[in-house]
């Protein structure tokens, strides 16, 4: 049984892979802020999942965690985690020393993009999809799959396509560039251009919009064609089979689907060449309420630090 | 000994590579127009290869090609090289049923991805780059070799970068989108934006502008904008180690890296998270001469419709 651990910004929830790949029930706990937080919350969700499937700790064939920051999957260490209070920390080697058990770790995006693939395979059987995952959460972020394998890259930004500028007269974005796909498609993107008390804002932007508020609607457009721009420079890039979207903002689902592939569909209709790409029916929205980077946490490889 | 050809809208160029890794003397045939004319200059170029090697067409362990369009590599067939007058060809079998050799057909940028990576690894000594070829010539497009091998992707598009819009207000491509980067650095968007009766556009544009001429200074910046642009570009999506320029206007040479390098620079110094990723470093651009498409056509794969 192999056991993935999400450690995000307000919790920290597992789910663990039985050998015949049924998922259990997902555990959440509230993630504690801080570096001897953050690892007692781990320790706490795995002793939690230990009890409930009734084995002892050392019965996990792996442990994989999911988390925000710069990775390095290959030493297990974490940093610049502003939202987790975590500069730096090995997270890897001091959980695989307390708990005597493999600990994988990987950056967020890139375990919910596993997790997504992995969603994809049950679907249809394929095991070795070529697939993007575009995460759209605060920020806006993507996790590359290519024939199964995870795009990790030499330099830590494999993916990182929030702060690829496409508008020379866009707004300035918190890197320092303007125009970034992040100004346009993402949480902060729409707390920018949608200030509101709501507690859910782009959830209300986009009631709005449907209710045919003009200012909704307008703000709604920007962010979609934001989004779409995204799906299409991940295909034109890598050319993988499926875009899927996840993230917080996955949370508003068909609309959110139907108006990207709208946009798309729009632009196919101006270019015979996008048309040949088939765009719109390569994107998805991945399920609300899959635990896709859980999923894929307990799905990373094997990292060279323990073979060492 | 493995043969690489590369057929071009003007010419056909044709190197060997010996078991030790050794290239020939590049041997260079006017391409014909139509498909009859194309294979038949094929031949006429791997007959002249044998001639000059002084062995049987059969002492080839493998013919590769690398040509312009829409490449099935996998059945060896060829579609829309308008440049060539070829609709669609089955260039691959056809070949290779007159030559009784194995013959491997590629797109020609893929191809020259190929022998750039193969030119890294003589350099220094590793044989599985991470990099992307950018190939700026009449258009704009990339390959991309992850760990060695070719990114094919499954709709053929893979590295079809040139016609990610990255302007809203920019000028229409002739693929119907707006602000493509190909409308910005590349040997037609010269043309548009420099036009002259200088045999050689881009050398007058730079050299005018290295003169001081405001108006060359003012479209080279914007030339030179949109080639950073497609660096940071693949270098945000792939994270590959290294980019090499390559294609027709990779004859500029220095003058083209300095100012890309420039302009990655500046960037970076407005930008702490560009400026992590070294961008500046990680672009060079290929040695002016270097026969890079009829390289990689050499090292290209087996195709399927071979074991078949």
């Amino acid at each position: 049984m192999k056991l993935g651990i999400d450690i995000g910004g307000t919790k920290t929830a597992a789910v663990a892979i039985g050998a015949d790949g049924e998922l259990s029930d997902l555990v959440s706990l509230p993630t504690g802020f801080g570096a001897p937080e953050v690892v007692s919350t781990a320790l706490q969700v795995v002793s939690r999942m230990s009890e409930l499937a009734g084995v002892h700790v050392s019965s996990f064939s792996s442990i994989g965690i999911g988390i925000p920051g710069a990775v390095d999957s290959s030493t297990g260490r974490v940093e610049h985690a502003v939202n987790l209070g975590l500069e730096g920390l090995d997270l890897g080697p001091r959980l695989s020393d307390e708990l005597g058990v493999i600990v994988r770790i990987e950056n967020d995006v890139k375990a919910a993009a596993l997790g997504a693939h992995h969603l994809l395979g049950v679907a249809d059987g394929i095991t070795a999809h070529s697939m993007a995952y575009l995460n759209l959460g605060t920020g806006l972020a993507a996790g590359i799959v290519l024939d199964g394998e995870l795009l990790r890259g030499g330099h830590g930004v494999a993916g990182e396509i929030g702060h690829i500028p496409v508008d020379p007269a866009g707004v300035v974005c918190g890197c320092g560039q303007r125009g970034c796909l992040e100004t346009l498609a993402s949480g902060s993107a729409i707390a920018r251009m949608w200030p509101t008390e709501h507690p859910l804002p782009a959830r209300e932007l986009f009631d709005l919009a449907a209710a045919g508020d003009a200012r909704a609607l307008e703000v709604r457009e920007h962010f979609l064609r934001g989004a779409a721009s995204a799906v299409r420079l991940l295909a034109l890039t890598t050319d993988v089979d499926d875009i899927v979207i996840g993230g917080g903002l996955a949370a508003l689902g068909e609309p959110l689907l139907l108006g990207i592939r709208r946009i798309l569909n729009e632009w196919a209709g101006k270019s015979p060449f996008l048309a040949s790409t088939d765009l719109a029916e390569r994107v998805q929205v991945i399920p609300f309420g899959f635990p896709a980077a859980a999923v894929g946490a307990a799905l990373v490889g094997e990292p060279s630090w323990q073979n060492s």
